[in-house]
């Protein structure tokens, strides 16, 4: 792992970093409070939606949030074929059905789930990786992990928490049981699960099915009207409880 | 209103009252922090479930909680039919089909509904006298108003938020659309909405049916494993960040 900067704002360490991998160079951002003792941390790895990188708005607002009102270290990657990372023949295959099937108003579920299938064959070794380089961090360390991920980053989460066991707590939405059936009903730990009431891209039926699969005694579904962008702030505060009461 | 009674603990102080109504008389219990200063406050109206009264375990567990980490008044009544208040020929007879059906295994939801619009047309306006009469209170006073309550408390509730301004928060639960479909759509004011994923009462189809039937812009359901009666404790934490947030 490589650092190739590191910026400051708000009491937030912010530092860019890239990992050589198997599968190539995995580019990413790791924030922590400014001048962190020594860990271990807790850790919160997260997961951006389709379309999205690393330091989307979404993941960004929520990361410096974990960190300057938690404490943690939370750290973000750009997805296979997302953000600074190329795409290749079967990435731009698979991206190029996708488009024509919303274009021509075609069943997208399918197509969309052998998407998200490609790349969680790709990102659950990454993740797994980063994490390793992670935890050898003298502000991280080996501290209690949580994962956090919608929509695409619930889709390339749910294999990666039910590969993983250090992942202890996950907040999780905004996708169905199509992708990750199986590997749902292998997830144990802690779960917060968000659903748009009215969202266009996940059918609720979809959403209320990977919910009933997830083997976890604590899991909570959490919905809310509105469409799949449209999840309301104060989720964000129920997030942060969430990891504070099972990761600290 | 006639205060009959008043003791204190942990800083809480409990006062059992009885109001006068054209129903008959009320029996309530009215819970304060010690000492409190004269009003208003928030003041959270506390619905219990079948078969419970106003001092029911779950009931005063919530209240005493409300009060001491939010510094809200909350009050508690016996529904119709409940706790201490006597039951009429009509009251027997439904309760008496219930017990029935419930026996032969027989169909139970349209005749709990049946029960449930029975007692919603006397609890309704009880409640609003109550609420008055505890405005008047130098203790209390005429501050925002939040109503509580699962099973018959939302069946009892419903009606009751949809005739009242003075409710501005409720936080609803464990039950389905039968009783209250026409009053769950005139409701507005944000809700939380608890579900229990194996309810072995309220079909599940039934209870996303309440939610959907809500007419507020902000409505959250929170859905967890297990019965009826197996609401997670940190759900409790949840309702109280919720009227703290639009009470206070």
């Amino acid at each position: 792992m490589r650092f190739t900067s590191q910026t400051s704002s708000d009491g937030v360490t912010e530092q860019f970093f890239t990992l050589s991998f198997t599968s190539g160079e995995i580019p990413g951002v790791l924030w922590t409070p400014d001048g962190a003792a020594a860990g271990p941390r807790p850790l919160i790895l997260m997961g951006h939606g389709g379309g999205q990188h690393k330091k989307a708005p979404g993941i960004e607002a929520r990361a410096r949030r974990f960190v300057a009102e938690c404490g943690f270290a939370v750290a973000a990657v750009d997805a296979p074929a997302h953000g600074d990372r190329p795409r290749d023949e079967e990435h731009n295959q698979a991206i190029s059905e996708l488009r024509t099937r919303m274009r021509t108003g075609g069943e997208v579920t399918s197509a969309l789930a052998r998407f998200h299938t490609l790349l969680a064959g790709q990102s659950v070794p990454e993740w797994r990786a980063v994490l390793d380089a992670l935890q050898q961090l003298d502000h991280v360390g080996a501290g209690p992990v949580g994962y956090c991920g919608m929509s695409l980053g619930c889709a390339l989460g749910v294999p990666f928490i039910a590969a993983e066991p250090r992942v202890r707590a996950a907040v999780l939405g905004l996708n169905g049981a199509e992708t990750s059936a199986e590997a749902a009903a292998r997830i144990t730990v802690p779960l917060e699960f968000l659903v748009q009431w009215d969202d266009e891209m996940v059918p609720r039926t979809a959403s209320l099915a990977l919910f009933d699969l997830f083997a976890s005694t604590e899991k909570t579904l959490h919905a809310n009207p509105g469409k799949h962008a449209e999840i309301p702030m104060f989720e964000l505060d129920s997030a942060l409880r969430f990891f504070t009461r099972h990761l600290s």
